[in-house]
């Protein structure tokens, strides 16, 4: 029998098992500080596979000192990373399959139908936090590598699963399990990029954005400059500085992205009194990074475009520019890379169809595994970005089969073995 | 001796005792609830000056079946409205002299270069919250009182001074006096004008709206629709409609006014997540209610101009108005009032110089006192617009005293009696 039909009626067989493991890994709100628990079942869970379990806490203050740490924590007494570890027999090209395990928070609990770590399964498509961003995702690789498992297969390369904490705060888990040394040749992070291919991850930096203004009476306003007033100024600014920075990227991958590295603004608050002017208001939002670019080029240009704003209030009283929170290192691999052909090719097989190869419209770890690890990554995964930190998040099971054989297949390939 | 000159050696002698007095009044931080403390004071002092007191507690269910009632809270049982009356002869126009004990909060401490309620004098200024929002003001109605019951005046027409609550938040003070039956011919009320004579007051209203979105991951902003792109279209929508209601305007007395009604938008919030497309912003705002409009009219005019914001989005998903809060009835008296004569020339004749007579930038109770009170009322008084309400209020001692003598011949005009 060939290995893709092997993989297909092991998936179909083994199907009900795993969404049941699904289940019980949404079911543990892993949000940041809370990944142990759901940690011990993926260590366990590969432990009865098989693999070589390295479980660990990483130690945040050795991590702080590395120039790629981002991180609202140094201690992680509370969140382990695991790393799985399948020897191979040497010869072969070596794979990382990265997931996180982290997720956010769930949000306003009135805008979720039903308890946002139910885990239940409406109509083919598995609910709750976490489901899509991405612990279907997760699955798709534990399947592909139990799929192998027991389907008789031996490989040559080396292959290591990370379950990574930190992703949706800047990183620090990836980093920690790049510089206990599981690196490799390439990579695959099954993020949701609803089946498409993204050898190229854009980067992306928050920031935040104070502007001020001049106190009055809002029965004199004219006697007081309003915030409010000079923050629509900024905003025009900040979306002329977006198309700027978009018309300079030509690479076809974007060619269906509207705006390929948008600049989001995402929260605004200022002012205290209905009948004052405002004084200062506060933005905060993201930039996109382009593949290419530097953390450092994309801040330098931010603040440059702001601090020469023609008008002559903000020039006397510049808009202030902080960089906090998370960063996402941008991410590529070449899109003729032998990994992209080979996940290509078992797209297709399994698929009956052509891939859609874009460039990811978010940040993932694939920026730290190929800048930190040298460890260029792949991002395809069967989640969708559309409910990704939003209520009522869901996965479709039948893609987390799908792409599980399309990995399982791919890993085969490249890191080669046998059946 | 003429009267003026009788009255301006008293208050030379006086002025010492008078500012200890309101340094004492300034010390008590007489915010909303906090109101006891301070009126007592008042009340002992109308008191000693001769005058019959009512301290009374406004029962707050009562006041709530008003139409005009307006005030976050219907308890007053700390909050007593003090009235001090002193009866006329008979046959002389009958006068109210209104003021209000209560304060705003300081705000942020950290502005102030002093305790916000020190009462500190440097170079002529009295500091602190309420010094010139309008306990100043009120220490020049005392002082006209007092110094003419020195001199050995009688009055013909009745006095009514009003130590009322509640003018920051609505006027429920104001508006309890007057249902238990002070009203009069016309009246003062001393609020910073900085010596101008406002005979006309503008009215304000607070309101509250509501700007929906689409939310949306920023990295694919896009797919979503920013409320705070949303908001930006609405802020320009607000400032047309404040430039067609003031071209309505033809009134000189707002001949030197930039914008006689402003709308002012005094606090934003919107959004959650610097990465997410905002999805809601709120704005708080106020909105100037010219003299001869009513709150109604006023307020249908801004819903009606929002809901026919010619965007696409806006339209299906209009703007939400609430209109919440404290709200001012706009007053006014006729230019040619006798009242207005005889302010004018008693002004005139202590400053030497002509008054600036303009109309109000804000709300005062002169408005309940016009519609509820039937008592036409003109607003003159020491303090400034430009530090009520703001850190490091202060008020000129020179300017209490001056008004103090221009009230003082005032009232004896006005009402008419002996000396």
């Amino acid at each position: 029998m060939l290995l893709k039909d092997k993989l297909s009626n092991w998936l179909l067989k083994e199907q009900d098992n795993a969404i049941r493991f699904l289940q019980e890994t949404v079911q543990e709100a892993s949000t940041t500080g809370n990944e142990a628990s759901v940690q011990n079942m993926i260590a366990k869970k590969l432990n009865e596979m098989g693999l070589e379990v390295d479980m660990w806490h990483p130690d945040g203050e050795e991590l702080a000192k590395h120039p790629y740490f981002c991180a609202s924590r140094t201690n992680f007494s509370s969140s382990p990373n695991v790393v799985g570890i399948w020897r191979g027999k040497g010869n072969g090209h070596s794979l990382v399959l990265n997931g996180h395990i982290d997720v956010v928070p769930e949000g306003d609990l009135n805008q979720w139908d039903d308890h946002p770590y139910s885990g239940k399964i409406i109509d083919g498509k598995l609910y709750g936090r976490g489901s899509t961003d991405m612990k279907g995702g997760n699955l798709s690789l534990l399947l592909a590598i139990q799929a192998l498992k027991e389907t008789g297969t031996t490989l040559d390369g080396d292959l290591f699963f990370h379950s990574v904490i930190e992703e949706e705060s800047g990183g620090a888990g990836t980093l920690a399990a790049v510089l206990r040394g599981y690196t490799a040749d390439a990579a695959i992070i099954p993020e949701p990029t609803n089946m498409k291919i993204f050898p190229a991850q854009q980067g992306s930096m928050w920031f935040k954005l104070t502007i001020n203004g001049k106190a009055a009476h809002g029965g004199t306003r004219y006697e007081g400059v309003s915030a409010i007033e000079k923050t629509a100024v900024v905003l025009e600014a900040v979306k002329a500085l977006e198309t700027k920075r978009n018309q300079r990227i030509t690479d076809p991958l974007y060619r269906d992205i509207p705006i390929p590295v948008p600049i989001n603004i995402g929260k605004i608050s200022g002012g205290n009194w209905p009948s004052s002017v405002p004084d200062t208001v506060h933005l905060e939002g993201r930039i996109g990074v382009a593949p290419h670019e530097t953390l450092e080029e994309v801040k330098r240009e931010l603040g440059d475009y702001l601090s020469s704003i023609q008008d002559e209030w903000l020039l006397e009283h510049p808009v202030s520019v902080e960089w906090f929170g998370a960063q996402w290192l941008p991410g590529s691999i070449d899109t003729d890379h032998p990994l992209m052909n080979t996940l290509i090719k078992n797209y297709e097989h399994v698929k009956k169809e052509r891939p859609i190869i874009e460039a990811s419209p978010w940040g993932t770890d694939g920026g730290l595994l190929s800048q930190a690890g040298n460890t260029p990554s792949i991002v395809f995964g069967p989640g969708v970005t559309a409910v990704a930190h939003y209520p009522n998040e869901y996965i479709e099971i039948s893609k987390i089969i799908e792409a599980a054989e399309i990995i399982a297949l791919t890993i085969y390939d490249w890191c080669g073995g046998s059946n």
